[in-house]
Order: C-alpha cells, then sequence, then structure tokens
C-alpha cells in the first residue's frame, strides 16, 4: 500500500536533482480530509496557482485536473486498506519546478513535480473545545515581499522558530517580524477581537495567507459578524485583547486561552473563549458542511 | 555508473519525506575537484560544519568522515569511468536534518541525509583572464541574520534574481538587501578595490559567507596586498570603484569589467582588470597548488 504519489505513481522517491530539495523551489499545501471530501479544496488550488505564478512554475488546467487525480487515487487506496484515512486525514500537496541542472537558473523546459501524500488527521477536537496555551517565540520573520502571502518550501524560519519550545502543553508560538510588527504562528495565522473589532496581521511583508485565514475574513464579512482590520500590530496590542484565536487547515479554529513564556511557562495573557470566536467556529464548521 | 550517493549508497533518489524537501531544512556546499583533489576540502567541511551548528543539525567526526568517504567513492567511480570527471569536476554536498513526520519539529533522533554528487567543471579560464559582464539585479536579499552567512537550501530569493536576466553575455547579477546595501551576487561573493582599499559587503544580515571569499581575505591580509574594509555600502560605492571581481568555488576570481543594465545592456559603467586583482588571482592559485 502506498499512501504517497510522485507525478501520479505509487512512490516515496524523489530525484536528488529536483529542484525542490536543491533549491526549496516549489509550494506545498496541506488540506483536511473529512468524511473523504478535501475541505476548502478549490481554495487550496488557487493559492497553490498564485504562488506558482509568483515563481513563475508553470501552472495549467492539466496541472490542476492532475492533482484532482492524484487525491481520487490516494483516496481510493486508502478506502481498501485504511478506512481511517480515507475518512479523516491530511492531503499533502507539493508542487517544485521539477529536476535542474547545476545552477539557481531554472530551465523554462522543466517539467513541475507533483507529489501528494495521505497522514493521520490529529484529532482537534478538545483544543476546539477547551482552547489552547501559546508562546512568544524570539525568532522574528525577515521581511520579504517576494515571498510573503504564499506557501513556498523556504521554511526555516519556521524550523527555527519550532525548535523555542518542547513542551507539549504549548501548541503554537506568535511570530513578529524583524521590524517587531506580529505577523502570524509558527503554523496557523493569529486574529484576535479587541472591543468588538477582529484584527489580523497583515501580510506584505511576510507571513502564508492561509486559506481558512481567507476564508474567516469572509465569512466574517458576509455574516456582519464584526468590522475586521488587517494591518502591522505590535505584541502589545494581541496582549491587550479580548478573544483570541489561531486558525489553519488542520486546527480549524483554535481559541487561545492563554499566553505563557517559554521559560517556566510563566503566565503573559490569558483569555475567555468568547462568543464571537465560537460564532466564528460554527460558520467555519457550517460552511464545510454545505460546501461537502 | 553513477555519480551521486545517498548516505554512501550509489542512488539518485531521495525519500519524499526528507526535511530538506519539505522545508529546506539543511545545508550544501560545492567543491571544485582539480586534479583529483577537492580545494579548499577542511574549509568547506568547516563552513558545512558552523552551519550545521547554527540549524542545530548534528555534525560529528562520524559524519565528516562519511563525506570524505563519499568523495572517495565518487572519484574511483569517475576514474574508472569518465577520467575528465575525477580530474576537474564539481563535487556537491548536501546534508539535511534527514527523514521527518509532518510538522516543523525537528525529531532529535532523525538521522541527517548525505548526498553527494559529482559534475562537469564548466571551464572558466577565459573569463578569468578576460573578464565577465555582469548586472544589477532588481530582487532585493531580506535581512535575516538567523539565515546569514551559512549555505542553507532555502534559496528562492537566489532563483528569482537569477531569473531577472537570460542573456549569456551576462555572467552574475549583484544584489542588494531591502534597505539597498550592497550583499553578494547570485552565486558569488563580490569584491572591489578603491583608492587601494579592498572592499566586500558585511554579511551580518544576508548572504552566504563564501569559502573562497574567506581565503582571499585571509591571503590579502597575508601578503599585505592591501588593507580590507568589510561593511554595508550603498551601489554608488561598487560603481566607483577601479577594479571589481567576483569568487566563488568553481569561478575563483572572475575580474569584471563591465555593469550593464538588464534592459538592453546599456553601460552602467567599466572597469579595468587591474594589478591587484590580477596579483589575488596568482596568490589563490599559488595556494591551491601548496595544498595540493
Amino acid at each position: 500500500m502506498s499512501l504517497s504519489l510522485v507525478n501520479g505513481l505509487a512512490s516515496d522517491q524523489l530525484n536528488i536533482a529536483d529542484r525542490g530539495l536543491s533549491y526549496g523551489d516549489g509550494l506545498f499545501e496541506t488540506i483536511q480530509i473529512n468524511a473523504g471530501k478535501a475541505l476548502l479544496w478549490e481554495d487550496h488550488i488557487q493559492r497553490l496557482e498564485r504562488g506558482a505564478n509568483r515563481l513563475n512554475i508553470p501552472f495549467d488546467n492539466q496541472l490542476k485536473q492532475a492533482f484532482t487525480e492524484d487525491f481520487s487515487k490516494l483516496l481510493a487506496v486508502a478506502d481498501a486498506e485504511d478506512k481511517t484515512l480515507s475518512q479523516q486525514s491530511v492531503l499533502k500537496l507539493t508542487l517544485t519546478r521539477g529536476i535542474g541542472k547545476r545552477g539557481y537558473k531554472a530551465d523554462p523546459q522543466a517539467v513541475p513535480t507533483r507529489i501528494a501524500s495521505l497522514s493521520a488527521l490529529p484529532d482537534q477536537q478538545f483544543k476546539q473545545q477547551h482552547g489552547i496555551e501559546i508562546t512568544l517565540c524570539d525568532t522574528r520573520l525577515a521581511r520579504q515581499p517576494l515571498l510573503s502571502g504564499i506557501k513556498h518550501l523556504n521554511r526555516l524560519e519556521q524550523v527555527i522558530a519550532r525548535s523555542e519550545w518542547d513542551d507539549e502543553q504549548i501548541t503554537e508560538g506568535v511570530l513578529c517580524d524583524t521590524q517587531d510588527n506580529i505577523v502570524e504562528c509558527c503554523m496557523s495565522n493569529l486574529f484576535w477581537f479587541r472591543q468588538g473589532v477582529l484584527y489580523t496581521p497583515d501580510l506584505t511583508y511576510a507571513g502564508v495567507a492561509g486559506v481558512v485565514r481567507d476564508k474567516l475574513i469572509a465569512l466574517c464579512k458576509q455574516h456582519q459578524l464584526a468590522p475586521i482590520e488587517q494591518g502591522h500590530y505590535p505584541l502589545q496590542h494581541l496582549l491587550e485583547a479580548e478573544q483570541v484565536f489561531v486558525c489553519n487547515s488542520v486546527f480549524n479554529i483554535l481559541p487561545v486561552v492563554r499566553i505563557s513564556s517559554v521559560l517556566e511557562r510563566a503566565e503573559i495573557a490569558t483569555f475567555n473563549i468568547g462568543t464571537h470566536t465560537k460564532m466564528l467556529q460554527q460558520l467555519l464548521q457550517q460552511y464545510y458542511l454545505k460546501e461537502t
């Protein structure tokens, strides 16, 4: 049984000359599979396409179709061999510029590499209901507008940031940029409510524009839940919030109940799980149900 | 015949769960093989070790020894099958954090992945003698002191910069950081002489500390060729230089005779190949001869 495909064929091996390895020259998506459906599939594929356009990696309908077929194939294998995975899992799609010769210059004839794999979905229900503890990372994200927003394979900053804490009680770490503006968390986007306004960092200079982040902004506007502001905020702006939450495709929405220091988990701030956060959780669930 | 090894075994395939692919979580070295000897071998291995220490990838004498054996094996294969490669070639060493599960958190038990491959060395003699034309890139490098200096696998900035020109007459492109200070070229380090002083950018915030760059600084000091200054310089400082050159392990030293715009190769500045540049070329060659 193979739960990974490379260019549509059952495999877990990649050529070492692939530019995804040499330079991180590619993109990826992490998609939640629920009841056999890929949540926000179109949104994920669109972000992948935006990233490919930014990096000038060829992306056409044929490629999009190929990813759809990859997903179907993986689902069929999982369905035959491990029903848990075909019902609830995480689908990871990777797109690289393909195999290259030595040197940064891309071969315009190179055929992009497609990787798709299915893995277990960690249960988030308890955290979704009771909230999580997060910390503040010392790692600062560089400001690089050429790479901000897209989900590319150059992720050393996240690797370094995630190495800052080892305590399983801490789910996430807040990241600021080199000018001390809040950007996101290591693997999720960050939102907070203050006096009825929903805030989330502007991602012009750093950060990944999460698919769930975009969906929540749209849902919030559509249902007139709260006015939204995207801007550059110092840490203090977050610490004075009334409700805080993080989101991504695996977490959905996780309310933040406590921010602690890495050292000895000293309390920095605490928050209640408020009505607005719960309403957004419901709106997202309703959207998923409608979608599937 | 295999001219690549993965963890010491003849192979050109890597597991797709390797963090080198997932996050660019690794390092590489490009080493010139001349007359069957790896030039500046110790310096390359030391830089690899510095990078591994920075990224907290385990690096011990056993790993160092394993890379040495990889090189010997590749050389033996080349010697039997393609003598050109065993005499003159480029050895690429890659070190990744190894295979990982989903998520940025590194497994402290993970075994680092070693890749070694041999490829043809492009002849640089004409360029070394007659000099090269370079351009000015629009791409700006982000300022990230956590990643500066080391030769890691997050190279999208270089990929984007290198895509700015397609003209084979242009060998390199000058890169500034987001504060418009000169950093380096796409694949080499940059030096220039002005009124007897040798200048090269400080790499605290961005750039790769090249092995040849370090060796040239040492040789220049040792032979009292010129005082050296490392600092943050605007483009104008370079354009007013008397002699300019770039260096890396494949180029050695390439004098710059012309800086042109990407568009229509309009002349921005021209330089002579001066005595000081030629002397540094000689000093480096003498060092190589002594070393081998």
